[in-house]
């Protein structure tokens, strides 16, 4: 999330009551959970493990709970507790909007875009020319939905991000700030859900069509082009190239990428990144060639077996 | 979809600006996709690949992109892009109706039906008798629905068929102009999609029960007393005969038929079309009790190395 | 479900028009079908195969469909169709309130509880304090909904339970009256399905979470600080117990019990109930290891077939 405008590192510390260790006039341009962080960004590590990963990330400040010296070109927020302060800041700089409107009077409509009845938009949405949205679809904020999209009936787009932190008390809910982005040309099925970012942005590339029953996790970046069958579920952090086929209840765990051109048969599920251009099935999936022959090698056991008796 | 009333092939033809090949008082019923067409349908065709089964189509007028004479008693239109004349035409006679209302004046709704609050219903839409349609149900026009049906929250009927067209740009949508027929007694879950077919129905036949988010793909025939499970998925243009039982997370690939009384174990995928009166599992499917076998061969897989090691 | 007050057998008997063998002054006070039956139910049976059971069974009224001397401290009602007339019983003391109203007058909200627009809440909901409910979703009755609980846009408490009598004429449903129960801290994604029980309770336990498109059947029992991902399906009268872990489109089979802390990979199918503190995968699941060494062993098939041919 990029903040509405560059804050002192002063300004951000005092909003979560941490102590600075470096200069308080450090600029600060946005916030970013670790693995989308930009130069300019703050972000938090909580556990002596990654302390090296989020001090050499691109992150300009890191609030961590243990004082050190900030590395050169860095400044450190010292907090008893990041992970809390973190969610903190994202819950005072992307505050859920309440609201009795089913359409928020700051949602941009484009010309030519029609809303159904029972269309729900949240502040902060904005939708391009000539979309159709059907009746009884969800868009919370933020979203940003190109031109000539359509979404049908009973999607929700803009759902939080299924993210937690296990404490010792249950878990603990990372706030999402992130946003989804729907480029244009666009269509999405009915009963539809695409999550928002955890900090940065799940996109939807250009003409890609979505059937129904479909799970796009947050932080997912879809490509151009692409075709999901119906009852899809893609995790979150997923990258799916251009031209990707994926057939009918695919399953893809997270942080994984899918290559272009790749077709994924029904049922299949991703649990390693793929190589475009191939046809995959199987549940772990394999290249479909393969799958197919170890399915016939299953069906000479019983020969196998006569033989080994004789 | 059949039109209103019968047209003379000059009417047809000047819609979309096509040259007449034949009679221009020819008459023209209705439009058809290929896969759909009866006696006095207009079709398309317009890969060469192709011609050949268009012209011995039941249709009796052919959209086509190559001038010829026409088979014996038929007519074309010859256009440039008959994939774009066809949407065209599917535009013209089933115009998208937007309406700001949850419920279409137009709309029939039968003595002695529930709408609870939230439902959007659209024109053209007929329920009969003694229905109950639960909170934010969303049906979407055509759509007939017959006596004592029960449909349950946030399901949609009449999404748009996921049916498109690959071009050099991108993919083309087919635009659907089909109906979904719901008949008497039928019982609809939660969050369940059932789409409209492309050009003819989609039906769920008599006494037939579905769990909660269930796909329905377009021009699908589910028979009377079936009974499927939660988060099956059924594809486009498949029939199901009477009494078959999916359990839950079933696929059903397209254009396959599942024969009278099979039942399909959980999480089972269909990819091509089985006898009725048996029992299936796996993905691939196959019969339940070689399945079972194919798994404890695979148990003994171990014990042939062994026996190879000596 | 527990009447509102407690009824002598004959004020019961009336209400079916049934026959009582036993005491008319005996106390009812309250229905539940024969897995849920506690002392001072009712319930039926209407197979000479169940009778035993049901007699013998917790409840202290039987309908039944055979004239017999009770046993000890039991009462029966005799009627010619028991499953006809405990329909009948349940849809008395259990009626659906048709309203129009997306909010029920009778419907407890509380202190802090924010609704988005478009969110339907029926008759006899409670909503505990500090709960945000997002845009769209739906709460049909009866639900206790506990306090800092989240459910996010489109999702479906209190669907009916998928529960039918297979009769000569088609399937008759068995009318739910249970409820939905969701405890303290629970967090439910975007368009999920949550079942009432049939006559007991559906429940969630205290901080679990549920990712999106998640499918809860009747009866189902969740356990504290579960995770379930995306499209996991879990059928009526499981048991989860508490920190089970199923990833995504897992399916889960009625009646088992999976037990505390169990992991289960994604896609996985259950068909039997899981000890606790294990990894699962596979359709059906075994424990990880021992399913993750079938997997390769098969990859040797072509090694044996190679060996056999010399």
């Amino acid at each position: 999330m990029i903040f509405p405008h560059t804050y002192s590192l002063k300004e951000i510390a005092d909003i979560i009551n941490g102590k600075i260790i470096g200069d308080a006039n450090f600029q600060v341009t946005g916030i970013n959970e670790i693995h989308k962080v930009t130069p300019g960004d703050i972000t938090f590590v909580d556990h002596p493990k990654y302390y090296k990963k989020a001090l050499n990330s691109a992150a300009t400040t890191i609030i961590i709970n243990k004082e050190m010296e900030p590395p050169e070109g860095k400044a450190l927020i010292f907090s008893e507790d990041p992970f809390v302060a973190y969610n903190h800041l994202v819950a005072y700089f992307s505050k859920f909007e309440k609201t009795n409107q089913m359409v928020h009077p700051d949602a941009e409509i484009g010309e030519g875009t029609h809303l159904q009845p029972g269309v729900f938009i949240g502040k902060s949405v904005k939708i391009g020319k000539n979309c159709l949205i059907h009746a009884n679809v969800t868009i919370n904020a933020p979203a940003i939905i190109g031109n000539n999209v359509i979404i049908h009936s009973g999607t929700v787009i803009g759902g939080d991000a299924f993210y937690y932190q296990k404490r010792d008390n249950g878990y603990n809910k990372m706030i999402s700030c992130g946003r989804v982005i729907i480029e244009d040309n666009v269509e999405i099925g009915t009963n539809c859900t695409i999550d928002k970012g955890v900090s940065g942005d799940t996109i939807i590339g250009k003409g890609t069509k979505l059937d129904n029953l479909i799970q796009i996790g947050h932080d997912t970046v879809i490509g151009k082009n692409c075709l999901f069958a119906s009852q899809v579920g893609v995790a979150g952090t997923v990258t799916v190239e251009d031209d990707v086929i994926l057939w009918g209840q695919v399953g893809v765990q997270k942080d994984l990428v899918i290559g272009k051109g790749a077709i994924v048969l029904g049922q299949s599920g991703i649990g390693k990144s793929l190589e475009g251009g191939k046809v995959y099935f199987g549940s772990p999936a394999k290249e479909a060639p393969e799958k197919m022959r170890e399915l016939v090698n299953i069906t000479r056991i019983p020969e196998i077996l006569e033989k080994l008796k004789k």
